[in-house]
């Protein structure tokens, strides 16, 4: 969105709002922390006092383009373990996956020039935990649902929220191969909802291959 | 528990396996992926022969004292998600604690000569998130109890599995102290447990002072 607004409208003021924060514990007042993130220092402190509460903890940050990564990234890791969870797989492979995940998404973002540190925050671990995991996650549910064989298609005429992870994984795969990082998860998810290949073959292939080695890069 | 080597044993050979790696699943044949760290890279691929199947899956690594720490130190952010869990809180500020938790550990690690990358990894982030998230933690189950109104006595005389991370949060918070790292979350687990503060006051203690900033350190 960044560099969709340095195209489209330059003069504009804007911050990018992100972290754990399903809306609906929002609405009950659970306590939860995010980020506005934004190169301007003044933007960011403005989006700070304009949405902080004492229970919606706002605290303002730098790196606009590894929080807005992060946070449309985690959605197709997300996918990818609701997929394990939908083929029955456990925790122990979900952890894995989505430590993994998280290393693609660092990875990439290095690439693009963000903070790897902003990766190990709210917007990066902290939101990649929640979707990950969280049962209020429409787009692990989407996950859980292909591995149970329907199709993407299937799933949107049935469900009217938004699983924006879908579309993500093309647009991330394709940042991937612009700046050559390997991608393997989201990659993999990719094929999955596209490219009809099956779930459970996805799986079996990223756990054989992709996830060989305890390596950052 | 290499410190321990060190002093008692000091030829012994020997290698710290750890990773996201529930017991049970390891039995049903999950999936399941961890690291063996050892100084002597020879050593690490030893107990890599010993261990691995196809299904349970060893990757050697170097940094013993940053495993060692993640796998010990994960243990008492899963009793601090517990509680939050136990008081009835939602994913959202799980998330925040289970994110700064990781922060506290890797803090510690770097103070004490370990690579902040391990934390990153299958025995940092990916065995904190199976412990601090996973129905079959018995940490987290501690913290749950303790949330619902149970003393630690209470919960250790009508259990027979160990919830190592209780006395964990004592040693913790003594290495915190010896090399003047600020450990809040772990800190405020041993208040809860050792030192009869009531679970919610801490919790809310926790939320209002020390997950204040988005900062690493």
């Amino acid at each position: 969105m960044s560099a969709v607004f340095a195209e489209c409208l330059p003069q504009a003021r804007f911050a990018v709002l992100s972290g754990p924060s399903f809306a609906l514990e929002v609405c009950q007042g659970q306590p939860t922390l995010v980020v506005a993130a934004a190169t301007n220092e003044a933007n960011a402190r403005d989006a700070q006092q304009i949405f902080a509460t004492p229970r919606f903890r706002v605290y303002t940050h730098d790196d606009v383009v590894g929080v807005e990564l992060a946070g449309a990234l985690k959605n197709v890791i997300a996918i990818a373990a609701g997929i394990s969870d939908g083929l029955g797989m456990g925790h122990n492979p979900r952890a894995a996956l989505i430590t993994r995940g998280l290393a693609e998404i660092t990875r990439l973002g290095l690439a693009l020039g963000a903070n790897p540190l902003t990766f190990a925050g709210l917007a990066g671990m902290g939101d990649l935990i929640l979707t990950a995991t969280g049962d209020l996650s429409r787009n692990r549910a989407l996950g859980v649902a292909v591995a149970q064989g329907q199709t993407l298609e299937q799933y949107r005429t049935t469900h009217r929220t938004v699983a924006e992870g879908a579309n993500t994984s093309l647009a991330g795969a394709a940042l991937g191969a612009k700046t050559q990082v390997e991608l393997p998860i989201i990659e993999k998810v990719g094929e999955v909802l596209f490219d009809g290949k099956p779930a459970r073959q996805g799986m079996t292939e990223l756990m054989a291959r992709e996830l060989k080695s305890e390596q950052w890069r």
